[in-house]
Order: structure tokens, then sequence, then C-alpha cells
């Protein structure tokens, strides 16, 4: 064992930090099974109780998942979503009836799991960016994303329902191009979007719906939608398996 | 204690719901004492294990944490960087001798802790983007960023060597604009800008480095400068505090 300053980490982190080398080495790849408990013992002449802290320690960073009975093994990260959070979202996509995950590079459209569209009294933030009053009546979109199977995403959209109700977006399907195309031919056509994005840890209900590992984050993005007159037609609540998505966002330095 | 379905949910998840409530409902804000265990134990009438259990998931969960001998505190977001990803880009910013942090919001500058510049091997995804070969001279710089005496962020920045070396890039204090200010003389003045955004937990020195508390991830921003011929001139690479940040992108629907 190497001497010297790394003696004064526990045994655990170094043992860690060596499966996490092997790791990052392409050693183990993605779904390759890591050493066992009595390797490691072997190995580096600890207790078991070490060597499960290194396994610990590594699925706390989400690196390693155990799978019962079979071992310790490398997270794969099947879906890699590139999501180009500004040229999805151009008017020609969702104007011409497209969807705007066709420039989110995964080859192919997720599937929509629809959870209901009903009328709520808006939430405080909710009410004050759509400029309703705290209370008033909103239209509540909820839909689960999956690619390949796999939830990806969770997203809650919520609308004026003065705009909104009665109209195709209270339909299940909103048709070709979407909220969107659907809110231009009200009138009300997006021009400008933000989107602020956060980390966290899930909540438990967000972490079961998204069927996420241990140590793995949620992203959150909120999207609000402007109009021309830069009212708020759309506020967009999503929350992304932080291991499924890259997102990209790429500008000119005007 | 209600009865029904919430009967399936174990008593620890129960009590951390009612808890996650009152800190949504603002009876318990930021910097406040949670209950204590013995309360847990009388109002619910559950053991001290139990009370344990719900403390330690809503940690898990970054919404809490414990401080020694004096109880379970809701955590406090005291810094809240809006980060406006594109506007604090903009050319004018950074050529007129600016600062890109002014448009974040904060109301001033963080405090820069220089960790070192050097040449070093270029790694393989950022010889990759740099267009260089695998293993030529690369320009780092490591920083970190404090806003408030408190760690926010980290930063290291890649620069072809042949370009940078032995310029201002290579010096600690780069000067009025920074680094692009420094490449528009230099004749390769960054004129567009891609963000990829990224959330996982911190590996062990990351968390130690920005001082994260318990179940907080990192975002991880690794951004691209590209020169007026789409020729790649820096590549940084940054871990936030997610609980210190929102990144903030906003654009039109072009």
């Amino acid at each position: 064992m190497p001497r010297g300053a790394e003696k004064r980490q526990p045994k655990y982190q170094r043992i860690a930090a060596a499966l996490k080398d092997g790791i990052a080495s392409g050693l183990y790849g993605p779904g390759d099974r890591l050493p066992g408990e009595s390797d490691l013992m072997a190995t580096y002449g600890v207790a078991r109780m070490t060597a499960r802290q290194a396994f610990a320690a590594l699925q706390a960073e989400g690196l390693v998942e155990p799978r019962k009975g079979a071992g310790v093994f490398v997270r794969e990260f099947k879906v890699g979503i590139r999501r180009r959070g500004i040229q999805r979202l151009a008017v020609e996509v969702w104007s011409a009836g497209g969807s705007i995950w066709a420039a989110d590079g995964t080859g192919h459209d997720p599937v929509v799991e629809f959870l209901g569209v009903a009328e709520e009294p808006a939430p405080g933030a909710v009410a004050q960016a759509l400029g309703v009053p705290v209370g008033a009546a909103v239209l509540v979109r909820r839909r689960k994303f999956l690619l390949d199977g796999r939830p990806v995403m969770l997203a809650t959209s919520y609308l004026d329902a003065a705009l909104a109700a009665g109209t195709p977006i209270a339909e299940p399907d909103t048709g070709p191009g979407g909220v969107y195309a659907r809110l231009a031919e009200l009138g009300r056509k997006p021009v400008r979007f933000r989107e602020e994005v956060r980390s966290r840890m899930p909540a438990p209900e967000e972490a079961k719906a998204l069927a996420l590992g241990p140590g793995t984050p949620v992203v959150l993005v909120c999207r609000t939608a402007f109009d021309a007159d830069r009212r708020v037609v759309e506020v967009n609540e999503m929350a992304l398996d932080s291991a499924a998505y890259v997102l990209e966002y790429e500008f000119d330095a005007v």
C-alpha cells in the first residue's frame, strides 16, 4: 500500500478511489461487475466492513449499483439525451407541426404517458408568472416521457384557464406542433422562452416515478413562454433524470 | 393518525412528509430548528429510531442539516446566484473590460481564489474539443469562486498552449475583460458559446472544496468558446454548488 500523504485517507476511501480509477480508465466498463467483497479483502488486506464502505461510497456518487446476489456493477447510462435547449424551441419546428424532441438527437420521439389534464387553483409562483390572481383557475397538464421504455422526464404545464379551457390545449392530444402551435392559433404565439435550470436530490415520489437509482439527482427545468407582448402564456415545470440528460445551450456572443 | 392508503407508507416517511409540508408552507423557515426526536416520539407515538429515520430522509434530500448538540435545522440558502447564461457572455460586457459576473444579480463580484496555471498534456476529451493531438501541451487555469466567503464554483479552463503560453492568459490575473478580451487581442475573439449542463453527486474532493452539505449535487457546466472561424479557443469545465445556483437561459424562438 502507498505510504505518506495517502495514509491520512481512510482505507475505504483509498479503495473507492482505486475502483473509480478503474471505471474512469475503462478497466471496468458500463455494466461490468466490480471485484467482490472477498476480492477487495484479499487485495487490500481489509475487513469485510471496509470493502462494503468502499462500495457504499461509490454507490452514493451514483457510479455503481448493487444487484441482489450478483455483486456490484458499474452503472449503465443507456439513454443519452442531448437536449438542445434553444434549437428545439425554434418556431419553424412546432409551427410546421413537428416535435420539439426531434432536435434532441435520440433518433426517435419519446413515448408520452399522459397523466391528466385538470383545472386547478393556481399555486402562488405559477399565478405570479402567469399574471393571474393566486387561486385563479389554471389548466394543468401532467405528462411523463419515456425513452426506450425508461422514464426520463416528468412535466407539468400550467396555462391560464381563461385562455386554454375548451380549446385543444385541454385535450390529452393537443395535435401537431403541440401546445405552442395551438397558442399561435389563439393569437398568443410564443416568441421568447426562458429556461431556469436547477438541480437537487429527488423527493421520494420523483425517485419512484423516474425509477432513479441511488445517488441520482434530478435536473429541474422551469420554462416560461412569452408572447409578442411579453405576456406569459405557459409555465412548464420539468423534472429530468440527471443520468439520462445533458442540456445544451448554444448561442452567439451578441 | 390517518388511515387507509397512507397506512401502507412506512411511519418514518409519513413523519418526513409532514415535516416537509411544514417547510414548504413556511411553518419552518430557513434556519429554523425542527421539532426534536423526543417531540416526534410524543407527537406520533414512535420509537426514537423512527424519528431518526425521518430526519435522515430529509437530510438525504438536502432539506435539513443536523447541528451538533443543537438539533436539526432547515437548510439556509443564503447565496442565490441567478446565472444568466447568455446575457453574461455578451461581447459588450467583456470587450469593455467588465466582469461576466455583473449579470448574475448578486450585487457584487465573487472573490476568486487562484489555484494555479500550468502547461499540461491535454486530456482526451479536451484535446478533441480544442483540435490538438491528445497529450499536446494545453494551458490549464484552475480557480475557485467564493461569494460572501462561501465557495460556490470550481472552474478549470483549457486553452491551446501554442496560442496562450507567454501571453497574459498564462498570468494569474488576466486583466480587464479576462481571458476572452485577451483572446480577442490575439485575433481569436470568441463569437459563439456552447454550454453543456449536467448534474451528478459530487466526488469527495468536490464536496470538500465546495463545502457541500449532504444530499447536495453539483451542476456541471462545460463551456466551449468558438471564434469566427468556428475554431474552439477555450474549454471551461465548471462545477457549481447546486444549492447556490439557478442557471437561466433566455432566448427568442427564432
